[in-house]
């Protein structure tokens, strides 16, 4: 039995998190101080019992009929999600996609920010990208080593992807964000998340009218 | 009682049936004919039996022993997803983001192309990206309307989404892939898929060592 009152959440629950943050990032944007959970589940298209619930996995953060403070709710859930402390993130891969992410200005505040950009490409090596210097990817491993990075980001062509994501779990990454139109392997204790455009649009059209 | 067979389907299998198309996709490119099941389930990290489940929604696409054939099954996918057409895709931003929107070519043998690019800025309307001519958002509902699009990719600062959001529905589109970190608020009948790289990442920072 572990201590962490955290542990052995479903991951399904771990998912929507995220999410929450992110809409109460936005109610503090717009200046309110406290919410609820019909508030959140209106804003989000979720039911507000299946909000309380997930949010109940934490020791619930509300009390009954004074809705939730957001301020409160939100150190809670980044605290949760780990990232009331900031993540360094190696990208690898410095064209088109790769310059719009180095470029991103969203990371900062919620809790990662780009580290290092490597790519594998003569002509990119050495060039600027805002304010990041393209490095090698024959220097990946020392960099990611030395500054030991945790999280890598794969921006490159979809042939190339399965070797970066050897490359970054041989230096040691265990969490790997795939922009790559591709499935990785990858060992057991490294976690991938994919971004792939199109198969959002294929989730829509079979919808469509 | 429809006679399509495909009605009626939860969401979470169309959710997986991009990932089997990505996946059988892939495999033809590697000049491959049949697989199975089982070659699937370990590529997607999926169990076999779910993905046996999901298909045989459809009516079951494999004979039993001899595995699935790859275009076939391919076919019939794209069919059931509706992309065995291609799809005009709205494109609203022209920033760093939506410029590798336009440059990626990932769409077009997947079911899409992006057929016109707006944005608010004077100074980017009537700039070039690759093919396209950055077009104003105040031509935005004649254009879509004209074209009959039905899809649209919102790629501007969070601030402005909601507002593109509204401009793309009271166009016609349907479907809604939303680059920017916020939630939208859209009638019922229009879907949208969510892209946020910091939400994907905030998902893997719990489980890391």
């Amino acid at each position: 039995m572990s201590s962490n009152p955290t542990d052995n959440i479903p991951d399904i629950v771990i998912g929507r998190l995220p999410i929450y943050l992110r809409a109460l990032n936005r109610l503090a944007q717009e200046g309110r101080d406290i919410t609820s959970s019909h508030e959140l589940g209106q804003r989000l298209g979720i039911s507000s019992a299946q909000i309380r619930k997930d949010l109940s996995h934490f020791g619930g953060f509300g009390k009954q009929g004074t809705g939730y403070q957001i301020s409160y709710l939100q150190d809670k859930l980044r605290e949760v999600l780990r990232v009331d402390q900031e993540w360094e993130v190696a990208l690898v891969g410095a064209g088109d996609l790769g310059t719009a992410i180095a470029h991103y200005k969203g990371f900062a505040d919620r809790g990662f920010h780009i580290a290092c950009v490597f790519d594998a490409s003569p002509k990119r090596v050495g060039q600027k990208i805002g304010q990041f210097t393209v490095l090698s990817v024959d220097d990946l491993k020392t960099t990611i080593q030395a500054r030991n990075i945790k999280l890598g980001m794969i921006a490159v062509p979809a042939e190339y992807a399965q070797q970066v994501a050897d490359q970054l779990v041989d230096a040691g990454v265990k969490g790997i964000l795939n922009y790559a139109p591709i499935n990785l392997n990858v060992p057991s204790d490294v976690r991938v998340q994919y971004i792939d455009p199109v198969v959002h649009l294929q989730r829509m059209t079979y919808y469509l009218p």
